[in-house]
């Protein structure tokens, strides 16, 4: 009994918090309850349909399934059903027209066989790339018509009017959807989009400066881990967020123009600073997964290097940041030049760091009673700085590399 | 004219490419065909639709919709499909029954209200991640049946008789597609993950070894390169393939006993396995990047370094193999210890090679004539061979972390 109340009771807490989380996914659930209410009322007040009226449930149905939690996820699934249903069904009253033009015995093989060969061409043009991203929902829906059609009519004349009478249907369904969709608290995928990425480079960022910050502050400062071993975690969001910034490419590309984004913004440009992006996170796990390993550095080196490395992290992170607050205001950064130059001296810095640091370490291995272990030490110190001096290269690239896709969104918007 | 031919000709060849790649998706084609063709002739034949037969549309619908590429993929959508049908079709039937009871005036108001607040809280449960990786499907036809039934019917009796004879429709419909998905041809979600892991462990080994061979071979023979560097991007398949992990393991939870799987099957464990994998991956992409800058380690401290890199990294590369081969046969390798073993030397015998390198260094260091490119360099070589260790440390606790999960996947099947 109390076992299944307190289940209950931290289940419900979960739920709750995801609603107060995010708001707009409370009011999506209230969107899809709302056009879902209307379009039944719309059926329900005037009689129209004969006993289990098949019109009314397909406007039900059509709003139940395009209704998506974003503008451009609805508008694909929309546009999909629409295009899908009219060729389907065109194609299907073709074929009907022909069976029943060949006679009763050829009228069924024909149907079956062509039910056949379009299902099954269908549903293996769902395998190729180009398809599954634009068109996978549309060709299912293709195929749903068209064996619905192609099976259930016999004459050509009853299908015509039937078609009719069901397109209107689903095109009330769809205006219902996308308008409750579009016009009530509307969630852009590409707008999405634009704060995924700008807020992973933001991440990505903070947990580079914190990472190295960590390290080197580590052995005076203990009490402040916590909290900074949570915001150097930031670039696991980077590392899988591959998906959802795919998916929300494709659907933005349904989108018309809203807000500060134009009809053709080039969404593929997201992708591409993703990338980058993700290749710099790769740097940064490796260098995370170094830093925690238990080969610790003599401090005197660590003291030597120390500056240069902060230095460069930081100025580094100064880079994306400043990054990620051009892209979210969509236009060239004026101070992106000087910090880029910044982040390069700051790489010559750490050159010159390390081109003193042989007259140190042959001091140290001098000094140092055992060998072996020394050998291990110079070589996780010049790791955990040789990877900041790698990082940079990459770092340098992608901020060349932004630089540019700045310019261009900024030429675009 | 000839410009459309020949763009038709390369889409052509394309498709083509595609089904001579993988002929079970052309088979996958040639299932649903069967399928729909089937469930057509089923209802085409017997003449007991009335009119436009809604029943055998719901047959349709059925087959096109719950047909999946995988088992795991029909088996949830069909399960999902019957249990979200039935609840949903109880819970309307009972409230139009108390809409009924409650006068003329209530009735439209209690019905609009019900579909309203189910369809928002089944449409906001779907974001609860448990939901959405198992049940995502059955919510939207949990909303849709519900609206359908609530809103189509009127009075409870027909609504029974109704509901009675649109069961069997889609009962008859999700066994055609099951049948035909589990006897011809079947694509086991489990399978898949099971090789798609066993196939990225060795595509990673394939890269780490191939990589460093690369790097430590290219001063001699230039002319391989080409062959081994499309071998060493192996690992960027394990870097991406986490979606399709994740939602294959998802899909092989749905899947009865096949094959050498059994019932509960530990699919969790892939996932570990694969998210070790991935983490040795980055730092593979680590290594290559630095690999492939522009900064070049001397000859003689690559020399110097050179056999216990490549022991270390062929060692590396053994020990994936061995692995994989073992998760492929499903069974404890005897040989697995002795390979850790061995790798583990290999990585002795690395530092071994670090604790005489600074000798080495100061060598060069006093006979190099400007320092600062010599600090450069020696950095960098210390990143190629400090990489290799820092990567190995990973390598031996995933090492440790694969035994412990092979020996667990050889207690289960």
């Amino acid at each position: 009994g109390s076992k299944l109340r307190s289940k209950v009771s931290t289940f419900g807490k979960k739920v709750w918090k995801i609603g107060a989380d995010s708001p707009r996914k409370v009011i999506h659930g209230a969107k899809v309850g709302a056009a879902l209410t209307l379009v039944s009322l719309f059926y329900y007040l005037r009689p129209l349909y004969n006993g289990f009226g098949s019109s009314a449930m397909w406007a039900v149905m059509t709003v139940v399934v395009v209704f998506e939690y974003t503008v451009g996820g609805c508008l694909y699934k929309g546009i999909n059903r629409a295009i899908a249903t009219l060729s389907a069904g065109g194609l299907a009253v073709g074929i009907d027209w022909v069976a029943s033009k060949s006679g009763e015995s050829w009228e069924p093989v024909i149907l079956s066989a062509s039910v056949f060969l379009l299902a099954s061409a269908a549903t293996f043009s769902r395998f190729l790339p180009t398809v599954k991203a634009r068109f996978d929902y549309g060709v299912t829906i293709f195929i749903l018509t068209f064996s619905l059609v192609a099976v259930s009519g016999y004459r050509v004349e009853e299908l015509i009017n039937l078609a009719v009478q069901r397109i209107a249907t689903i095109a009330i369904g769809i205006a219902i959807a996308l308008s409750i969709c579009i016009l009530v608290y509307p969630v852009w995928s590409g707008q999405e989009l634009h704060l995924l990425v700008s807020r992973n480079m933001e991440k990505l960022a903070d947990s580079l400066e914190g990472c190295v910050e960590d390290y080197f502050m580590k052995s005076e400062i203990t009490d402040a881990k916590e909290s900074s071993a949570t915001r150097s975690e930031g670039y696991k969001c980077v590392l899988n967020s591959k998906a959802s910034e795919d998916s929300q490419a494709n659907l933005a590309r349904w989108e018309p123009a809203h807000g500060r984004f134009g009809f053709r913004h080039p969404w593929k440009q997201y992708l591409k600073v993703a990338a980058a992006l993700r290749n710099c996170a790769y740097c940064v796990e490796a260098l995370h997964g170094c830093i925690n390993s238990e080969a610790k550095a003599p401090e005197c080196m660590k003291k030597h290097l120390r500056d240069a490395c902060m230095k460069l992290s930081s100025d580094s992170s100064k880079v994306l940041k400043e990054l990620s607050s051009s892209i979210k205001l969509m236009k060239r950064s004026k101070s992106i030049d000087a910090l880029v130059g910044e982040m390069k001296n700051a790489v010559h810095e750490l050159q010159n760091a390390f081109a003193s640091l042989p007259n140190h370490l042959t001091q140290t291995t001098a000094s140092s009673p055992i060998e072996s272990t020394e050998g291990k030490k110079n070589s996780n110190i010049s790791i955990a700085d040789g990877v900041a001096l790698m990082e940079a290269m990459p770092l340098m690239t992608i901020a060349s590399l932004l630089i540019e896709i700045s310019a261009r969104i900024q030429g675009v918007v």
